[in-house]
C-alpha cells in the first residue's frame, strides 16, 4: 500500500533504501530514479525533489557506504603500539569487507559519479584513508633513523595488501587451486606477518 | 542473417563468444543456453548438443579465460635471477588485468560453476598458480640458510598484494583521494619494492 502521507524526509531516506535494493538485486547499471519512483510508488518526478539526478542518488548511496566503513574502522580497539594498531585495523578492514559486501562492492567495485560533481561523496573516504595514513606515520616515528617513505605511499601498498586479501578471499577461485587447509587457514596470519616485515624494512 | 548450414564447430564457438557478450553487456546472471540460442539465432535445444546446461558453458568461458591468462604469464621475458623474474611475472599479471578486464573479472570477481562438477574449468588456474609458486621456490633457494616458510603462503601473499594493487587500480575511489601525481606515479615502482623488502625478510 502506497502511503497517503509520506514525509518529505520519509521519502529522501526511503530513495536511499530502494537504491540499495536496486544494485543489490539488479547491479548499479539499473539504477535511476525513474525505477526508484516506481517500485517506492511515488510519482516519476517525486524523487527529484531530493536528487537532481540518478547520479546524485548514487553519490549519497556511496557516502553513506564510506561513513559507515569509516565509522566500523574508527570504532575499532586502540593500542599505543602502532603495529598492534595497524594490525587491529587490518582486522577491521577485513570483517567489514566479510560482513558488507554490498557496501564493499559499492566502495571499491563500482564506477562512482564524479566526484568533482559530488564533492561530498568521498569525504568519509578520505577519512578512512587518512586513518591509515595516521598509523603509517606513527609506525615511521617508531624508527631510528627517521624513514624518508611517503606515508601515502605505504598507505597504498597496505591497502593493496588487504584489499587484496579480502578480494581473493571473496573469490571462488581460491578454493579451486588444491591448497592444503593448514595454509588456506594460515593465509591471513601470514599476510600479517609479510605486511610487518615489509614495512620494517629499510628499501 | 542467421546461417543456413552453420556446422557443429562453428555452433560451439559461438556459444562461447556469445556467452561472453552477454556477461559482458549484461552480467553473468543474464546468462542462459536459451539466451545464448536466441541471440545466435538458432533453435533452443541447439546449444545442448555442446553443453548439458549453463554452468557448462560458464565453465567453458572460464577455463579459457584461465588458459589465456596463463599463456600471457608463460610467455613473459624469462630471467635467470628469480627476483627479476618475480618483477616480470608481476608486470605480466598487472598488464592482463589491465587489457583484459572482462576475462580478469570473470576469473577472481564472478561466480564461477562447481569445480567438481566441471574439473577442467581451474587446470590453467592451477597451472598459473604453480608459475608463481615456482618462482617463489627459486627465490628462497636463494636464500642461506634455506627459508622454512611455505612457498604456498608466500605465493598467496604475492597473489593478494599484486591482486590488490591491480583492483585498487581500477577503482574510481584511487583518484578521489586527493593523493599527489607523484605518489600516484610511484605506486606500482614502491609496491614492488616493498614486496622483494617483505619476501627477503626473516619472518
Amino acid at each position: 500500500m502506497v502511503q497517503a502521507a509520506r514525509s518529505s524526509r520519509d521519502l529522501r531516506e526511503d530513495c536511499v533504501t530502494e537504491a540499495l535494493s536496486i544494485i543489490e538485486e539488479r547491479g548499479v547499471e539499473h539504477l535511476s530514479l525513474r525505477e526508484v519512483a516506481r517500485r517506492l510508488g511515488v510519482s516519476h518526478q517525486a524523487p527529484y525533489k531530493h536528487y537532481a539526478n540518478r547520479d546524485a542518488l548514487l553519490a549519497e548511496v556511496v557516502a553513506r557506504a564510506y561513513h559507515d566503513f569509516a565509522s566500523h574502522l574508527d570504532a575499532r580497539t586502540r593500542h599505543e603500539d602502532p603495529h598492534r594498531d595497524l594490525a587491529e585495523l587490518g582486522q577491521a578492514y577485513l570483517s567489514y569487507a566479510r560482513n558488507n559486501p554490498l557496501a564493499y562492492r559499492l566502495m571499491f567495485g563500482t564506477p562512482l559519479p564524479d566526484a568533482e560533481q559530488h564533492p561530498g561523496m568521498m569525504r568519509e573516504g578520505r577519512h578512512a584513508f587518512a586513518i591509515l595514513r595516521d598509523c603509517i606515520v606513527r609506525i615511521q616515528q617508531t624508527k631510528t633513523p627517521a624513514r624518508a617513505v611517503s606515508p601515502d605511499l605505504d598507505a597504498l601498498f597496505v591497502w593493496a595488501l588487504v584489499h587484496g586479501k579480502a578480494s581473493i578471499q571473496q573469490t571462488d577461485a581460491l578454493n579451486t587451486l588444491g591448497l592444503s587447509d593448514e595454509v588456506l587457514a594460515d593465509f591471513e596470519h601470514h599476510v600479517g606477518q609479510r605486511l610487518m616485515a615489509a614495512l620494517d624494512a629499510q628499501i
